[in-house]
């Protein structure tokens, strides 16, 4: 008989681990508190476009999805910054034309709840989970029917978000660690229809940046020919959410802000009045397993914030190497496989969620600036000339499986390398001539070295 | 008519409080979850002595209890260190043989409460919260009968700890920030008795450290002669609760730890063995209070660490200092009261909880080092020589009202003065030295413009 498993959540995490866990043998019961949203119509004005990168392709790829979603995947091979003065600056996200990609949320993981079902796993929608047992094992679901039913399991993962029902019952043993903390930003669903032959309004294989300092506008592709905006702006303070509230009042503020955009927003009004605000937390917290009995993952273990689009690329990447444990450690009891996947994951989830609090200040502040797109050109070129040697953090986040708690160590080794670079003079001059060639290759080394012992 | 404030919780603050709002003309009604300890025997082994200080007697001025807790005080001039070598040198807390008091917990809490209903308090014991609803202001309570009362009240006050009820309604709200961080150590209470004859076995009016690095014991006087000793331990690693367990791994520890103690702790198995391992939380959150409804107060605003004897003084300066705002502002509304309050308290909650949480590693590792103690004692002829001037941060915090916010700023300017003095040589050699002493009133005059702009 199969070994049973039951994952709350049938999101983009929970989904795909169900097809993963089919796929070896295992019976997975998935429930899911909301209703099935092949059948219903999404909620509208609540979801950031995803952005697929390298960890979420690697995840798709174990469960055979990759060519399908390619299929409705834009690629967007840098930032298009559109400043306030009329410029609008391009920077490339890689060096070798990589990029990321414009997923729908919402049919991706229609697609991950089908291929879940189409594997085996049992899918129960609107089960809300009513109480967790985390000593005994036993989730108590509130059915549809209003009864009271409960699941058969070895272990149990919750892959239930960022107000996951398994952390809240950890939440009252002693000794968890457990932070979660609201940014003073929050965001707005807008949006860009094509025009009226059917075509995308601006550029299609780019994201698009409105950066103001203190707050951002975004724009990402559909392949409807519309892109979806997010408005990211205080809730407190001038300008905030609080004090631009009028018709007249948002009209002023983004003719101010964002003058080229205005005129392709035709619902502007109605979609700023009418899409909820919704608030952004990064919750951290720890352990993130119970004995040998269940695990946190995806959001539930490490809630972000999506500035660096690596929510569900983490979710995905947690997935992929909880599925290599597995598979390394066929003979191994529940509780040491859990204990592996928390050593593994656990920093990571820290890391990926200071670079993506981070990475907020860098879209809608830094790109702004002259020299920062001055930096990031010469990381770039840098990269070309030392391959192998010299990557980015974009690029390792994005493009590689460079654990993400490297990436952002490794954040200090470069900033103190392209700070010296840059004060040195103009690169593009330098570059030719043979002193600073020597000078940079004895740089160069002492960078290996610091990468190195991050390692 | 009074009007009228809900308190949660009859412990120290929330009895204190009761008091002084009384005095004021209101009406409070004060619930307790536990019975009246005041009938009932105390649950033994949970608490750690009271350290009162500055603050904590400024609470007590106020409800004119300074007199009576005087009565069953001990003062403590300071740290008594037991080394593993054998030597116990002795470190004064303050320049002015200044003291913290030792006091009974239990002993104040009953105090206060039968102060709380002397000033016409109404106390409920054994009333759980069941529910608590913020936006419509009602607290259900569970009675002893089991049933379900609710309180009338214009503002609900929670005093009621580290666990809060009320906080724990506020989580649930959007944008509430909290934090909770467990420290890898735990703790348990083992006791020393008196003589014979009925008298202190250890050097009375001090407090007493065994110092070990990574753990350590401390032992507070209490009226009737005995000490209250706490072993702050790791709860995992070697050594740690989890390795040291039976009785003959509890001997070999304490004999080779603490072999000056074991003689005088005839109980010491016992007390190891069925005494619980209570945990150390560090709390804090944000916002503290709930529109014009209600606040966080003491431990259920900012748990923290017992290690700077501050928790029970932190609690009363809230107190305080709510009141103050009270006094201040006799016409303005609730809202504009919590604000004012929450605006003057929650950096000074951080910074306490900041504070705590290194006065650890100084009780445990640094105080073993003569370096530390040669420190302390220029710390304490710095300010004898600049009075007015320098003040230590122990004495900022323990002898003074000096926001505990000002105070850890104040460290970093307190590191680079005692850094420059202590590599310059031996300073009671050196300030008899001319030039040396120019060059320490000009450090000095660095040092107040840097203390300048903390404040």
């Amino acid at each position: 008989m199969a070994r049973k498993i039951t994952i709350l959540g049938a999101g983009l995490v929970g989904s795909l681990l169900a097809v993963l866990l089919q796929k070896r043998g295992f019976q997975v019961s998935l429930f899911e508190r909301r209703s099935d949203m092949r059948k219903a119509n999404l909620s509208a004005g609540r979801s950031i476009n995803l952005a697929m990168s390298v960890r979420g392709w690697k995840g798709l790829e174990l469960a055979g999805l990759r060519e399908a979603i390619e299929e409705i995947a834009i690629p967007m091979y840098g930032r298009k910054i559109h400043n306030l003065d009329g410029s609008s600056p391009f920077q490339a996200y890689g060096k070798n034309n990589e990029a990321i990609y414009s997923v729908s949320r919402g049919e991706l993981n229609r697609k991950l709840m089908t291929l879940a079902e189409e594997s085996g796993a049992k899918l129960f929608f609107e089960h809300r989970a009513a109480d967790v047992d985390i000593k005994k094992n036993i989730v108590t679901f509130e059915t549809p029917q209003g009864e009271f039913i409960q699941s058969d399991h070895e272990i149990i993962i919750s892959a239930d978000g960022a107000f996951s029902a398994l952390r809240n019952a950890y939440m009252k043993t002693d000794r968890f660690n457990y932070n979660q903390f609201y940014i003073e930003h929050g965001y707005k669903e807008l949006s860009i229809p094509p025009d009226a032959a059917g075509q995308f309004k601006l550029e299609k294989e780019v994201l698009h940046i409105w950066p103001r300092k203190n707050f951002m506008m975004i724009a990402l592709p559909n392949i409807d020919g519309t892109f979806t905006c997010t408005l990211f702006f205080p809730f407190e303070g001038t300008p905030s959410f609080d004090s631009v509230r009028t018709n007249e009042e948002v009209m002023a503020f983004f003719n101010e802000q964002f003058p080229n955009a205005v005129p392709l927003m035709p619902t502007l009004l109605e979609d700023y009045q009418q899409n909820p605000t919704a608030s952004l937390v990064t919750v951290k917290c720890y352990p993130w397993i119970y004995e040998n009995k269940s695990m946190l993952i995806g959001d539930a273990a490490h809630a972000i914030v999506p500035f660096y689009g690596q929510g569900m690329n983490c979710g995905f990447e947690d997935c992929w190497y909880f599925i290599q444990i597995l598979d390394e450690n066929p003979n191994a009891e529940w509780g040491e496989i859990l204990k592996k996947y928390q050593d593994a994951r656990k920093k990571n989830g820290d890391a990926v969620a200071d670079l993506a609090l981070a990475n907020f200040i860098e879209m809608r502040d830094k790109v702004a600036e002259p020299s920062f797109l001055e930096r990031k050109k010469i990381e770039k070129d840098l990269g070309l000339m030392f391959p192998g040697i010299f990557n980015s953090v974009y690029e390792m986040v994005s493009f590689s499986q460079t654990p993400y708690d490297t990436a952002i160590h490794s954040q200090k080794a470069q900033d103190k390398l392209l700070e010296r670079i840059m004060s040195t003079g103009d690169f593009y001059t330098l570059r030719n001539e043979e002193p600073f060639q020597k000078q940079l290759a004895s740089w160069m080394s002492e960078y290996e070295d610091d990468i190195a012992a991050i390692i």
